[in-house]
C-alpha cells in the first residue's frame, strides 16, 4: 500500500517513526536528533557535539548559469554553519561533498573553492574530507561538526507562553536578491549589494553563542524557509503558539527594486527565505538583558508566545489573521519554479 | 583559464590544494583530512573521532528500477561504515541527506528505511539527523560518525617495503552481482544468494577494530573501487609499490553464471568494485599474529609491498606485468555505463 505524502515534514515524520524505537533504546549519548536544527551528541567532555548536513542542489537551490560559482561555494557552507549557530555553537570542521559535471571540473571549481575556502577561514571551519563524483548536475552536500558547552544548546522546544518572540536583522533581503537574480539575463554580479545577503550570508553565530552562553534564549531556530515557515516548527517543538504583529517586523532595507509597496516588502518578511537570522524567545525576564543591537546586529521583538497553539498575524488595528506558511518547501516549489 | 581534469583524482587534489594552507594552519584538532577513507578528529577524551561521508546516487551507484529499495537502504549506510572500519574504529552515528521524487514517497520510502534500519540495528550507528527534499531523481549522501583509540586509527599511509599484503573475504562476488542487475530484466529478487554481497554487503568492523587494536595492520583501506585501483592508492600514500600474484587472490566463490573461465574470474577479482572487504599490510614479524580465518572471514596473503614505486602482477610461472587500474572511478564510467 502506497502512502502518499506531499511535503517535507511528512517525509521526515516517516523517517523519524521508521528510526524512533532504536533512538529511544540504548545509545543515550544521541540528545538530540530529527527535530532540530541539528543533532546533539554527548561527548566525554565538558562540551556535546552538534551536527548538522544540508543539500545545496542545483536547480533547486540555486541556478547554474545565474547565480556566481563564487557564491556557490560560499553560500552551501555558510547556510550549514547557520545551523549551528542556531543551537549555540561553534563549528569545529565541515565535510564537503561534491558531484560535478566534468565540463565544472576547470574555472568553475577553482571559483567555488575560493569562495568556499573564504567563507571556511571567516567562520574559521576548515574542510575535513567529503567525496567528489562525476554528475550531469551540480550537486552539493555540505555536513558541519560543531560544538557547544554541555547543556547549553538552545533548542526549538524551549519556548514557554508569554516569552518575547526576537529575530535578528532584517527579514526578506535575501527572497528580494533571489527575485533580482531569476529576473537577471545570465550570471549576476557577484558584487551588487542589493544580492549581498542573498549571495554571502553570514551565519550569526556570535548572537548565538552569546544568547546560550548568557542564557538569555529559551528557544532559537534560523530563518532558512521563511518566517511564516519557521515559526510555526518552533511553536510546534515547543507545543505553544505565537502572535506577531506586522508593523513590528523589520522589514527589507534593500530590495529588488521589484516592490514598491509596504505590503509587498511585508510579504517578502513574512514568506522570504534564506536570510539565515537567528528567531529567538526569551522570557520577560531574560528579555530585560537583550539590547536592540548586538555588536552592530539590530535585535526586534515581533511578538510573543501564546498557550493558544495558532500563528496569528496582527495587523492595521489589532485585526489578527491566521499567518499560513509560504516560505520554503522543497516539495511545493524550487529555485527555479517558486 | 580553464583547467580540464577527467579523473577524480585530479577534482581532490584540487580541492586539497585549495585547502591545504588553512588545514596547516592553526586548528591542529584535525589529524587527518582529505587523502584517507575518512577524517581524523582528536576529541578531548582517549579516543579520536572518525569522519565520513559517501554519495550514493542514481544511475550513478544504483537503478533506480532495479535495485530493491530495501537493499538501497541497507548498502547506502554499509559502504560508508566500512570507511570507519578502514580505519579501525566503530560507529557511533550517521546523518541521511536524501532527495526523492514524489512518486516515491511512499513504499519505496517504506522499503528503503525499512533497509536503512536494519544494517543501522545491525552496525549499532543510529541516525542522528539529516536533510531532505524533492527532486526528479534519487539522491543519497550519508555522513557517518565514529570513533578510534586515540593512536590506533590504522592509515593507508603506513605501509613499508616488506610488509605482506592481505584482504579479507573473496573478491569480485559484489562485481558479479551487479553484472547479474543489470542483465535482468526489472527489479531483482532481494534474497537471491548470489546477489548477496552486491546488495548486501557487510562492513569488516570486528576484523578492522581488532588489526587496529592489536596494532597488526600497518596500512589499511577497504576496497571500494576495485583492487587494482584501490591498491595504488595505499602504495602512493604510503610511498611505496607492490607485488602481487595472481594465482594468490581469492577469487570468487559465487558468480554472476556469466563467467565461465578462470581468467574470467581474475578479472574480477582484479578490478570488481564494491566488495568493501579490508585491504591491510603488515610487518612480517606482525603477521605472524595473522590466522587464516577470522571469525568465519577469510584471511589471504596476496603479496608484498616493495620500494620500487610500481604495482606489479605476478601470473603464470612468474612473468611480471604492470596492473593497470580496471576499478570504479566515477569519472571515467558509471553503474549503467560502465
Amino acid at each position: 500500500m502506497s502512502v502518499k505524502t506531499n511535503r517535507e515534514s511528512d517525509v521526515l515524520r516517516k523517517i523519524e517513526r521508521a528510526f524512533r524505537p532504536q533512538r529511544a533504546g540504548a545509545n543515550s549519548s544521541l540528545r538530540v536528533s530529527i527535530g532540530d536544527d541539528a543533532a546533539l551528541v554527548r561527548l566525554d567532555s565538558n562540551n556535546e557535539e552538534i551536527l548538522t548536513c544540508d543539500w545545496f542542489l542545483e536547480s533547486t537551490h540555486f541556478i547554474r548559469d545565474k547565480h556566481p560559482a563564487d557564491s556557490i561555494g560560499w553560500k552551501c557552507l555558510a547556510r550549514a554553519v547557520s545551523d549551528v549557530a542556531a543551537m549555540g555553537g561553534w563549528p569545529k570542521c565541515f565535510l564537503l561533498s561534491l558531484a560535478l559535471p566534468e565540463s565544472h571540473t576547470g574555472q568553475w571549481l577553482d571559483q567555488f573553492l575560493g569562495g568556499l575556502r573564504r567563507v571556511s577561514r571567516k567562520l574559521k571551519c576548515p574542510l575535513a574530507g567529503g567525496d567528489t563524483t562525476r554528475r550531469d548536475e551540480i550537486l552539493i552536500n555540505i555536513t558541519v561538526v560543531g560544538a557547544v558547552a554541555r547543556g547549553r544548546a538552545v533548542l526549538r522546544s524551549g519556548a514557554r507562553p508569554d516569552d518575547i518572540i526576537y529575530v535578528s536583522g532584517s527579514l526578506g533581503e535575501a527572497e528580494a536578491g533571489l527575485r533580482k537574480v531569476r529576473s537577471a539575463q545570465g550570471r549576476v554580479n557577484p558584487k551588487a549589494a542589493e544580492l549581498k545577503k542573498h549571495l554571502y550570508p553570514v551565519p550569526r553565530l556570535e548572537l548565538g553563542q552569546w544568547l546560550a552562553e548568557k542564557r538569555i534564549a529559551s528557544a532559537m531556530m534560523d530563518l532558512s524557509d521563511g518566517l511564516s515557515s519557521d515559526l510555526p516548527r518552533l511553536c510546534e517543538a515547543s507545543g505553544v503558539g505565537a502572535k506577531i504583529a506586522a508593523a513590528l517586523l523589520p522589514l527589507p532595507k534593500s530590495s529588488s527594486g521589484l516592490e514598491r509597496k509596504q505590503s509587498d516588502l511585508l510579504q517578502l518578511a513574512l514568506h522570504g527565505g534564506d536570510d539565515y537570522e537567528l528567531l529567538f524567545t526569551a522570557s520577560r525576564e531574560r528579555a530585560k538583558k537583550v539590547p536592540r543591537n548586538f555588536r552592530g546586529l539590530a535585535l526586534t521583538q515581533i511578538g510573543e508566545i501564546t498557550s493558544a497553539r495558532k500563528i496569528l498575524l496582527v495587523e492595521g488595528i489589532g485585526q489578527e489573521r491566521k499567518l499560513v506558511a509560504g516560505g520554503w518547501d522543497p516539495f511545493r516549489n524550487a529555485a527555479t519554479k517558486k
